[in-house]
């Protein structure tokens, strides 16, 4: 049996915004792969070995599916969103280039997902429609005076802003210290908005000024999107909008 | 019967890449509306009507969709990738805002897709696995100026940098003035991805190191990948990535 490795995305919640591609590989995967809650939304069935881990022991399940696959398994490891933003395809290939040779000549694909900034944005109306970027607050291998200065400068250059993970158990406070540089650079009250478990059933969404944004409007479910200059609300609608035109 | 508007995007070109979301909401449409070679994309049948337009008629073709909808229809505004970056799901809005105020009270959804830089950085390995931004080069309603700021400062940043649209009919030369920005700004041999027609029959997808990289390289089907400080290749695989870690 000839081994592979999909790194696949399910996509923010919602079984309808998981690909076709990503449903084909896990139909003909023999293996799981991934944190548990993320495992918890593929079906069991015989012959799929599910393998759930904890939080924070990316390359360990890195390594465990490359030996998988390099015996012979079909294997998928599994991310929300996409696996390539602040996901589990990163590690995987951390690993492939720290680890035995043999890894490097495996059949390894990167299957595509909805990522959380994306399904937020489209919930919300279309706050990433110029120009925009996406900063993980949560990754404790990044400085703090790294994270302080790409957020500076990314409101400097005027991108709408996605904060990923924006308050981890790595990193709690980093959205209270991201706002503050927000707050002193914009001098606005561009829109933010703060979206919480994108289609699921525990969906929830807020739109506030940017004076009045609080970290505590977010947990570890939530996608923060702090507009550009250009961002507005449509007003008579629940809807957040950022122009094509730059001016 | 009661009319809607969904605005959604048909991913990069696979049809494995298009969500069930997009999928059903096809097929409950009496209209479908948008750019001609994203409208081929839609399989004709009874009781649908296309409607196909020429590129850079975004408004016209937003307004029309608002109208069928407020008089009843069922309308899918299509964009390939995802609606919400750099796609109709703004012009949609911008409509909205500028136009009738019944328009405001339409059943309005966005349906995201996979957005052009997620297939490409999928397909590549994981170029955007930490920090990154997208930037249009296109947008003619965006002074020149601007977006050579918004690059530099990025560079500055440390984002890896996704460039849409970077040869365009409305702005041929982006490209070229953008990697001699970032060639100055930057003074390394960080890997830029050229990506075309991701997961289309005419997928070409091409690597160099940034004193190589030359506009030519791009067209109008082209996502440009350019690395941050710490995106790299494995050596002995095609894989490019860039690690989770910021130093």
């Amino acid at each position: 049996m000839t081994g592979w490795l999909a790194i696949a995305g399910l996509g923010p919640g919602d079984a309808a915004l998981v690909t076709p591609e990503v449903s084909a590989a896990l139909a003909e995967a023999t293996d799981v792969i991934g944190y548990i809650p993320y495992v918890a939304r593929v079906a069991p069935r015989d012959g799929l070995t599910l393998h759930p881990s904890d939080n924070r022991v990316e390359l360990d399940r890195a390594r465990h599916a490359l030996d998988l696959a390099l015996a012979g398994h079909r294997v998928v490891v599994v991310s929300s969103g996409d696996p390539g933003v602040f996901a589990m395809a990163a590690a995987v290939f951390e690993a492939i280039e720290q680890g035995a040779p043999e890894w490097r000549t495996l059949d390894v694909r990167v299957l595509p997902g909805i990522t959380a900034m994306l399904a937020a944005a489209a919930r919300a109306g279309a706050p990433l429609g110029h120009d925009f970027c996406a900063i993980n607050l949560s990754d404790n291998l990044k400085p703090q005076a790294i994270i302080d200065r790409r957020v500076r400068l990314a409101a400097e250059a005027d991108f709408a802003i996605a904060f990923y993970n924006p308050r981890s158990k790595a990193r709690p406070d980093g959205l209270i210290s991201a706002l503050a540089i927000l707050r002193e650079t914009c001098a606005d009250a561009r829109p933010v908005l703060f979206a919480r478990a994108v289609s699921t059933p525990d969906e929830q969404l807020e739109v506030v000024a940017l004076p009045e944004a609080r970290a505590e409007m977010a947990d570890m479910r939530t996608v923060v999107i702090v507009g550009s200059s250009r961002t507005r609300m449509i007003a008579g609608t629940r809807f957040l909008y950022t122009p094509r035109s730059a001016a």
